[in-house]
C-alpha cells in the first residue's frame, strides 16, 4: 500500500515507539533541508540537524537513536537504532516503481517463439528476441533488449538501454540498470607463437618479440545471473569462451563494473563502482570490493575478503583477508608502509648525518 | 550563419589582424595534414608545421602568436595569442549541429501528458515518458530516453542512447552524450548487524564477521542538473536516497564518470574521464579532477582544488589545494616522496656500508 | 558449415592427429564440468581434469599437449600444442552468429539518402541516418545507431545500443559491442586567461588562480576506425577537434575503455578493460595495455611497448619498453622499488640502532 500513512504505521514498520500523535498523516519522505509541507516526513542522522528542528516546518521525523528533537519542535517522532537499517525499511515504504503498464507496448518488438509470463510489462521500443523467455511480473522498460534464447526470471526489472545478450540466463528478482551489457564477447586473443605480452611477465624492461598473427578467441559460452542480483548502470559482464560467466545469488554490482569472461563470483558479494575483474577471476561469497579495484586474470579471492578502494590485485586473497594498495598488501602492512614512506625524509637526513659523524670519528680514531 | 566565410570575418571573430587578402573565401576548417582544397582553412600551433607551409596546398591559416609562414606560402593569415582560446572561437564558426529536424519523428513515442516546448526535435525511436516536460529548442536525438515526470530545460542536446531517468531535472543548454545514465538507483545496502565492510575500517588484516541479511536501501530521490552542464558518453549519475544528487551550473563531466548517490558538485567544475565519486561526496566550485581520480564516500573537496590524474582520495581536500597520488598527498609532498623512494637503493647501500664500518670501528675501539 | 562434425574434421582443422574413432560425431563444444551428452566435445587444459575423464560421460576431447586421458575413458581424442591457439580455431567451428535475418526490419528507420550494401541486415528499432553508408554483409543489430553521413564497411557487426556518431568512418570486419560510443565530442575547454589546472602543473601545493569564463572547444572532427578492429561494450572513442581520432587496423579495445579526442592508435594493439587515454595521446603499433591503465594527454607510446595493469603514465614510453606502476617505471625498477619499500621497517630499525651505537662510541671516544 502506497503513502500516505499514519505515522504509527511507519513507526510499526520500523519496530519503533511513537512519541507524540501517531495518527498524524505523512505523505512524502523528504530530505530535511527540502521538506516544506506539513505532511512531510524526514529522517535525521545528523545531530546538528536534529538540534535545529524547531526552525523547520516539519512536524514528523524519524531520528537516529540518541538524538532528541528540541521540545515542541515536532508533533510526532520515533527513534531508531542502527539508523541505516531503519532507513532501508523506511525507503521501501516510499519507493515508487517505474512507470510500466502491464502488457506489451504496441511499439515493442516481440520476435517469434518468445514466451512472456503473466503480468509482464514490455515497454515502448523494447526488443525481445526469438525464443527468449520472460518470467511472470518482470518489467522490461522502454528501449531495453533481451536477445534470442535468453531467459529472464520472474519479478525482474530491466531498465532502458540494458542489453541482455543472446542465450544469457537471469534468475528471479534481478535488477539491471540503464545501459548495462550482459553477454558481450570476452576479450581474448592469441598468436601462433609467443607474443610480447607473454614475454613481458618476467623482470625484463624490454621485450624482444612482438605480436604477429593475432587471432580472436571466440566466446561461445554465456552469462548466468543468480536470483536477487543487481547490476549497475553501464556495467558489462562478458560471456564465457565455453560454459558460463557466473554471478551468484544476491551479489550486487555497482555502475561501470567490468566483469571479464569466465569469471565466477559467489553469493552476496558487493562490487562498488568501476571495479574491473579480468578473465577467469574466481571470487568467493560475501566478498566486498570498494571502488576502482582491479583484479588480474586467473586470481582467486576467498570468502568474506574485503578489498580497499583503488587496490590493484596481482596475487590471490585469503578468506576474510582485508587488503589495500597497488599492488595490494594486507591492510596493516599497507598502512604501515605508508607511514614508513612518510618517514623517509627524516631517515635520509639521519643517514647523511651518521655518515658524516662516523667519518669524523673514524678520522679521530685513525689519528 | 554557417560557412563559407570571407577570411576577414573569421579574423574579426578572433579579434585578429588580417595579413593578406581578407576577401578570400574559406569553406572548411581542416587538420593541417589533411587540408587539400584551395578553400580550406587550417589552424597551426606547431612551429614545425608552420615552417613547412610552403609545401602545402593551403592558402589560408590562423597561426599561434610568434609564428610566421614562409614568405609567399599563404595568401592570407592571422596570428592569435592564447591559441587554444582562439581555437574555441574558431571551431564555433565551423561546428555542425547534429541532424535533427524540428518536430516529432513518427516512430518516437510521446506518452500521455508529456509537454514539448516550441521548436523541439524528438528523433526517431526516442521515448518521452508520461508528464515529462521538454523545453523550447531542445533536441532529443534518436533512441534517447526521457522518463516519466522528468524535466528537461531549453536548448538542450540529448544524444542517442542517453537515459534521463524518471523525475530527473535538467537545466538549460545541457548536453548529454551517447549512452549516459542519469537517475539510476544508488548503490546502497545494509545488514541488520555490523558487516565485514564496516569492521574492515580499522587496522586488522582479517575480518571476524561476515555479511548476513543484506538489504537494499532504495533511492527515492532524484538527480538535478544545473544549466550549461555537459555529461560525457557512458557516464552515470545515480539518484539520491532522499533529496537529490546535484550537479552545479557549468560543470563539465567527461566520459565514463561515476557519480554516486547524494553527491553534490558545485559550479564550473571539470571532471575528466573515468573519475569515480562514491556516495555523498561534496565537491566545491571550480574543482578540477584529472582522469581516473577516485574519491571515497562522504569526503569534501574544497573550491578550486586540483586533483592529479589517477589519485585516490581517502581524506578531504582544502580549497585551492593541489593533490596527487594514491593515497593522495599535497603535490609537492607526492613528488618529493617519489624522489625519496628513488633514493632507496642508494640509502640501503649506505646503511649497509655504515653498519660494516661502525662494526669495524667498534672492534678497534674495544681492542 | 555448422556443427555437428565428425571428430576427424575437428582434428583436421587443428592439424592434430586423431586417437581413436574419428568418425564419432560431435555436436556441442562444452565446458568439461557441464558436458553431459554423448555427442559433447570438451577441451581440456587442466591436468587434474584430464586425470578424471573416466568419471565423465564425455566420449570425445581435445587435450593440451602432454596430457593423456585415463585408459578407456574416451572413444576419441587429439592432443594440441599451444592450446590457446588451438582453442581459437576450435571455437571458430562452434561459434554462432547472432540472430540477424538479411534485409531491413520493418521497425528500423532508414533515413533518406542512406545506402545499404547487399545482404545487409538492419535489425528491429535500429536507426541509419541520412546519407549513411553500410557495406555489404554488415549486420546492424536491434536498437543500434548509425548517424548521418557515417560510413560502415563490409562484414561488420554492430551490436545493440552501439552508437556510430555522425560522419564516423569504420573499415571492414569491425565489431562494435553493446552500448559502445563512437564520435562523442571531445572533453576540451579553455579560459580567456590562465586557469587553475594550468597553474597546477608545477610543484605548488596551492593554486592562486581559479577558473573564469570556461569555454567549450567544439569537436568538428571525426573518428576513423581501421579494418578488423574490435571495440568493447560501453567503450567510448571521442571525435577529434579537427581531423580524426584514429584507431589502426587490427587493434582490439576491451570494454569501458576511454579514448580521448585526437588520439591516434596504431595497428594490432590490445587495450584491456577500463583503459583511459587522455586527449592527443599517440600509440604505436602492437602496443599492449593491461587493465585500468591511464595515459596523460599528449604522451607517446612506442611500438611493441607493454604497459602493466593499473599503471598511470605521466611520461613517454620507448618502443618495446615494459613499464608498470603509478607513476609508471621500467618494470624491473618498479619491482625492485616494491622490494626496497618492503625493506623499510628493517632499515628504520637498523638506522635507529646505528644511531644509538654511534652515540655510545662517540661518548667513549670523547672520554
Amino acid at each position: 500500500m502506497p503513502p500516505p500513512y499514519p505515522f504509527a504505521d511507519v513507526a510499526a514498520a520500523l519496530d519503533a515507539t511513537v512519541r507524540g500523535d501517531g495518527t498524524r498523516i505523512v505523505a512524502r519522505l523528504m530530505h530535511p533541508l527540502e521538506a516544506d509541507r506539513p505532511d512531510d516526513l524526514i529522517f535525521v542522522m545528523d545531530p546538528a540537524l536534529a538540534a535545529r528542528l524547531d526552525k523547520s516546518p516539519v512536524r514528523a521525523a524519524i531520528l537516529a537513536e540518541g538524538m532528541e528533537p528540541p521540545a515542541g519542535a515536532l508533533e510526532v517522532w520515533a527513534s531508531v537504532p542502527r539508523p541505516r537499517f531503519a532507513l532501508a525499511k523506511l525507503l521501501d515504504l516510499f519507493e515508487r516503481r517505474p512507470h510500466a503498464p502491464a502488457g506489451v507496448h504496441p511499439t515493442a518488438v516481440i520476435e517469434e517463439g518468445a514466451e512472456l509470463g503473466e503480468e509482464v510489462s514490455i515497454g515502448a521500443l523494447a526488443y525481445v528476441g526469438p525464443h527468449a523467455r520472460i518470467g511472470r511480473n518482470t518489467i522490461v522498460l522502454p528501449q531495453a533488449y533481451v536477445g534470442a534464447d535468453a531467459h529472464v526470471g520472474t519479478d525482474c526489472l530491466i531498465y532502458p538501454g540494458a542489453r541482455v545478450g543472446e542465450r544469457v540466463e537471469i534468475g528471479d528478482r534481478v535488477i539491471i540498470h540503464h545501459n548495462a551489457s550482459l553477454g558481450s564477447d570476452g576479450f581474448s586473443y592469441v598468436t601462433p607463437e609467443q607474443a610480447s605480452f607473454e614475454a613481458a611477465k618476467g623482470m625484463a624492461d624490454e621485450v624482444q618479440i612482438t605480436i604477429q598473427g593475432l587471432r580472436r578467441i571466440a566466446s561461445i559460452g554465456t552469462v548466468r545471473i543468480g536470483d536477487d542480483v543487481e547490476i549497475g548502470a553501464c556495467s558489462a559482464i562478458d560471456r564465457s569462451n565455453i560454459g558460463a560467466t557466473v554471478i551468484g545469488r544476491g551479489t550486487k554490482i555497482d555502475n561501470h563494473c567490468q566483469i571479464g569472461h569466465n569469471v565466477r563470483i559467489g553469493e552476496d558479494c558487493l562490487l562498488s563502482g568501476q571495479v574491473g575483474l579480468a578473465g577467469t577471476v574466481r571470487v568467493g561469497n560475501r566478498v566486498v570490493m570498494a571502488g576502482q579495484v582491479g583484479i588480474a586474470d586467473h586470481l582467486t579471492i576467498g570468502d568474506d575478503a574485503v578489498i580497499g578502494a583503488g587496490s590493484g590485485l596481482w596475487k590471490n586473497v585469503e578468506p576474510r583477508q582485508v587488503v589495500a594498495g597497488y599492488p595490494a598488501l594486507p591492510k596493516s602492512r599497507f598502512l604501515r608502509q605508508e607511514m614508513d614512506i612518510a618517514r623517509l625524509p627524516r631517515l635520509l637526513k639521519d643517514v647523511a648525518a651518521l655518515k658524516k659523524l662516523v667519518a669524523e670519528m673514524r678520522q679521530k680514531q685513525d689519528e
